[in-house]
């Protein structure tokens, strides 16, 4: 039977879909050089010429109430869809939507989300070139389901998550706060945090001209950082050591947190970025992020030779010790994103 | 407020989406050549070269129950998508899936769905390249919802449809079986039709042969032929007559649709395709068409200029006269596809 945690997208999400999916599909990627279930990333990639991808990705959001602290599902579904195909290294070029509601739902909230999708990719210009759009019956869908796909092009390379030793982490700011906002809901507490919610788009001019610098790049939505972390670090067959006191968290979004009992990097973001790249470019590259619009960014740790802890993250504490950073387990937040 | 009908796929859905989303998105498709939001059609497509065009589409499933005669969601997944790429004039290549299930759904039905689209995907030599998968609490989804993207690649020309006066418009089989399936399950009916559900990637080197002269090809899925022949006539500024003794709708789909009391050009197929196509490569098409696993295709009617006809479909009765075609209206069978 299928239980909340399988869609938390920590280890059971990527137990069922090992079991179900991947282990099963033997095509997984178009073409060489192509990406595709063969590698574990948010976005796809399809050669279409000398070293040139069109990226595709597909998300789907489902985030209750549909209206939140700090935005809303439809700058929600244009936001996380762009994100993803600038991880790839791509530059976003269109939308394609598929939006599911219940019969019932109010036809002027309809129109602010749709609006809010919408002029978020008119400011970014981005072109929304298809779509579906389907009706339940009520109760049987929760409000709204709006499902994206982001299409991009890469010239140059892909960027494949695989940090390197001698690489930095790089965070583009505060983390968790889109997590703590759905918390806040669930748990019935006012006052709280805002997402984060945002399209990444002025990440792009650095993505060009760090591209060939950089090893890994994501965004930490469902999972938070632990997650990404823990991918990156079985993808690289790395030791990643964090120190978190780095790692900014708002003060009232670890007050959720706290509150809550559970670790801010497992809290998704949906407007931040996490960076790999090598040790030589970091200071560069950390004055440019600053300067681009992310006066927080920040160094939050390294990545080392595998060696025992080869695909294990750890994380500093403020005692000066270790412990392992585990890949989020059980359900936690599973309505976020 | 948002009504079954609005989802229908008829008159109501054409416009509420140009409402909210039409009327106001700007940029509609990437690049000179391209098709998007811009030209009413399943598919988008994006030029990548010379003559050469990425095809995409999206579309949301959740029929339920998710098994029912004749198949299940998963290959209505993959088959729809793979089939809007191939009336576009694309070569399927990959496909991704987002997948939403309530809490609860069994495993066993889940995996039975996921093999089901894996093994359909496998048989044509499509890979699949990404998706998504959550989990919603209980009662909040009708128990299962899976969006797919279909990618495809369309060299020489993209089919857009444009029928032309002087076209035969030809249907590959008999029409309706899906959506009588899902009214009979709706009204309680046993022992109906089966689904036509399946890919007609048997299609494709056809489209390869005749995709210059091929004006108009849609699978008439939602709104079934009556919604793809009036979205014709209005594309093309053409009246278009249809012989409905030609079209071939089985006996146990014409006893749900008069029980029903609906027109079977109103039901949806999921493995049907309809063409419009010039008159002096008719006969050589057809040909074709039946020789490539087609038997019953049929030349159903013929595109006129439009005149006082124009943007309308008439049928012509059995009784010698002609009627109105209208699109669609009402919420007639808003879960089929």
């Amino acid at each position: 039977m299928i239980r909340l945690s399988h869609g938390a997208g920590g280890v059971e999400t990527e137990e069922l879909l090992e079991k179900l999916i991947f282990s099963r599909v033997a095509l997984k990627k178009v073409g060489e050089g192509g990406l595709g279930l063969d590698f574990p990333d948010d976005a796809a990639a399809i050669p279409i010429g000398e070293k040139k991808w069109l990226v595709v990705t597909v998300d789907a959001y489902t985030v209750y109430p549909p209206f939140f602290p700090g935005g809303d599902i439809g700058l929600l579904a244009a936001s996380g869809s762009i994100n993803d195909v600038l991880m790839l290294g791509g530059r976003p070029v269109a939308l394609l939507d598929s939006i599911v509601v219940e019969e019932g739902f109010p036809l002027a909230d309809l129109e602010r989300i749709t609006q809010s999708l919408i002029s978020t990719l008119e400011r970014l210009g981005v072109a929304l070139i298809g779509g579906d759009f389907k009706v339940m019956p009520k109760g049987q869908v929760d409000k709204i389901v709006i499902t994206t796909v982001g299409v991009g092009v890469a010239e140059g390379k892909i960027i494949v998550d695989r940090p390197r030793p001698g690489d930095v982490v790089v965070v583009t700011g505060p983390v968790g706060d889109h997590g703590a906002v759905v918390l806040a809901e669930r748990l019935g507490l006012g006052g709280g945090p805002k997402s984060d919610v945002r399209p990444l788009m002025d990440l792009y001019p650095l993505i060009e001209k760090y591209r060939e610098a950089i090893n890994a790049a994501r965004d930490p939505t469902r999972g938070g950082l632990a997650m990404v972390l823990n991918d990156w670090a079985k993808a690289g067959g790395v030791a990643i050591v964090v120190d978190q006191s780095k790692v900014r968290v708002r003060p009232e979004t670890r007050a959720v947190a706290d509150y809550a009992g559970i670790d801010p990097l497992n809290l998704a973001s949906e407007g931040a970025a996490v960076f790999s790249v090598p040790g030589a470019v970091a200071e560069d590259f950390l004055r440019d992020l600053r300067a681009a619009g992310f006066p927080d960014a920040e160094i939050i740790g390294e990545v080392r030779e595998g060696g025992r802890y080869k695909g294990v993250v750890l994380a500093r504490t403020e005692v000066g010790g270790y412990r392992i950073v585990e890949p989020p387990r059980g359900e936690l937040v599973p309505r976020i994103c």
